[in-house]
């Protein structure tokens, strides 16, 4: 049988990326500086540790100044929220990123709510994910992952509106606001989630389906309509004694069943990952406008 | 054909309302003062003046105190924007409500957004709508019609978990919020619009309907899986030559066909319009509690 496209996540990011740089270089020319983004990597997790450096290596690449702050496992809370403090008032940091998850004593609601909604480039902020529910993609940063499904779905050549859009998983950093963002181009959306009645049938009636539950190779070849568009954001580790590292990544779709009935496939990895950070880097930018702008504004009030 | 169970929306609002009412005098026994409601009219519309004089009665009704500030159509937005800066800070008023709609000059968002987040009792300021997205129904205030639908479900004797939901409208102000709080209460919901393909088939899926689109008996009873329980929140004036007044209001949905299908359904009047103004009643209670919380804070701070 025909083979699902893949929807190739690393080249569309890096499309993006490399309009994001030529757009970075013309804010310095215009402005006399590189926009900033400060990192906070707080404990020793190894993914997080390689989610910072690849964030960190996508900045260099479009020209965005990077700084990591780096806290050991048992820092306190004070610590912490001090540090974001200092970061909310440095006029060179356009974006605060905290690496998420944060070990289990400190309380990761209150730090992210403490970085200053402007410089909230992951776009987790309450204020911010609540404007994507009246505002759709206008938001002031539209949280990373789901933006990146949107423009995934977009650049790959699928039409959104009148689509029925079938989204698993109701988190608010993935699930609702990719929700939202589908409505707000024009899809109908059906948001299921763990206590979804006969899911199988529901997502055979999608012509977009988002996966976003964090359970390996979950969604099968048999709840596919046939030339469905299909994003996986689920990002799993599963053991592999084939491989050196004795684990591999693996989506929430089973990707071997699925690519033989569903129309476009993101594979894991190399599909939704790469363009979340390519969507931090454009919010970094953004924001760095968005904080010129208002500068110009505080001047000519003068 | 078996008949519709009607959902009475007047005597379920009744029961809230003396439930409130109980809980009013129980909170001027504790604090010393009724929780207090102002109302901002502006113009001379009819259907505006009739739900302003609904209101005043219901909280007179329950012992919350109601003060109404009538201006003419032409008043500037300076002059409002004043009066809601005065009610922000007067202590007696736990709730400001702006009967909507505006006259054209005014800018509702701005007017809107201008009232505190804490006395915001419609729950219409973009801080409160957000919410809703984060926090479901334990969102700070619930914007009353919504909250309206949800209760009217619960207490016609419908659970909703598990249960499919569709949801027609997707205003910030009834549909989302709607179709947030039906997730929250673990539904599987369809959010549907003016670009929904082949509406009928995906309402006829439905365990639930919430309708609010405004047009006049759009939903027909040939849409409608039976047994369904249908929420209709439509308030549509048509001609009535049968009438003195020439008019009567009718829903969204076809009252007359959708009764010999659904197992459940609210009339208009009598249906979604009662419970608004008992929810107005209640977040109005629900701030005056909070605002003595808060005070009592700030006092043992000291
Ligand atoms: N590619 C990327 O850059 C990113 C990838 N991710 C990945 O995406 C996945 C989801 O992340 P996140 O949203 O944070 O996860 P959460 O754990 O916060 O949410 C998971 C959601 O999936 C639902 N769910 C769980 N089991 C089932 C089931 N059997 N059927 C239907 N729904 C189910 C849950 O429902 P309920 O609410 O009922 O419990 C919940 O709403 C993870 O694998 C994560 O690693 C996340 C962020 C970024
Ligand atoms: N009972 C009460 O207390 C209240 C009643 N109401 C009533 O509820 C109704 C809705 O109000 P409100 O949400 O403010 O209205 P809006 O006009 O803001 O929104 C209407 C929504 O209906 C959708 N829609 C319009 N036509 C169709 C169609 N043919 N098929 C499917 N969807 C359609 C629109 O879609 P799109 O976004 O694509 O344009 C839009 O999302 C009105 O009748 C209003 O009077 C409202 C508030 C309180």
């Amino acid at each position: 049988s025909h083979e699902a496209d893949p929807i190739n996540g690393n080249v569309i990011a890096k499309e993006i990326r490399q309009e994001i740089r030529q757009d970075v270089f013309a804010f310095q020319q215009r402005c006399g500086r590189f926009p900033g983004l400060a990192v906070l990597l707080i404990g020793e997790r190894k993914d997080s540790q390689t989610y910072v450096r690849m964030k960190q290596k996508a900045c260099d690449e479009v020209g965005i100044t990077s700084s990591t702050h780096l806290f050991s496992d048992r820092v306190d809370e004070e610590t912490i929220l001090d540090c974001i403090n200092d970061l909310n008032h440095d006029s060179s940091v356009d974006g605060i990123l905290v690496q998420l998850p944060l070990p289990s004593h400190l309380n990761e609601k209150l730090i992210i709510a403490s970085c200053s909604k402007t410089k909230d480039v992951d776009g987790l902020h309450p204020a911010n994910v609540g404007q994507v529910l009246l505002e759709g993609s206008n938001a002031g940063f539209v949280p990373c992952t789901p933006r990146g499904c949107i423009e995934l779905i977009k650049r790959s050549g699928c039409s959104i509106e009148g689509k029925h859009a079938v989204v698993l998983g109701r988190s608010n950093i993935v699930g609702k606001p990719v929700s939202l963002l589908l409505q707000a181009e024009n899809a109908t959306v059906t948001m299921c989630h763990s206590r979804t009645i006969d899911l199988p049938s529901i997502v055979r009636s999608a012509d977009i389906v988002v996966a976003a539950i964090g359970k390996p190779n979950f969604v099968k070849g048999d709840w596919i309509k046939p030339g469905a568009t299909v994003i996986d954001v689920g990002i799993n580790v599963v053991d592999d004694p084939t491989r050196k590292c004795g684990y591999r990544l693996v989506g929430d779709v089973d990707f071997n069943e699925v690519r033989n009935v569903a129309g476009a496939l993101t594979p894991v990895p190399g599909g939704v990952g790469p363009m979340t950070i390519a969507m931090l880097l454009s919010n970094t930018l953004k924001s760095a406008e968005a904080s010129v702008k208002r500068q110009t504004k505080a001047k000519h009030a003068c």
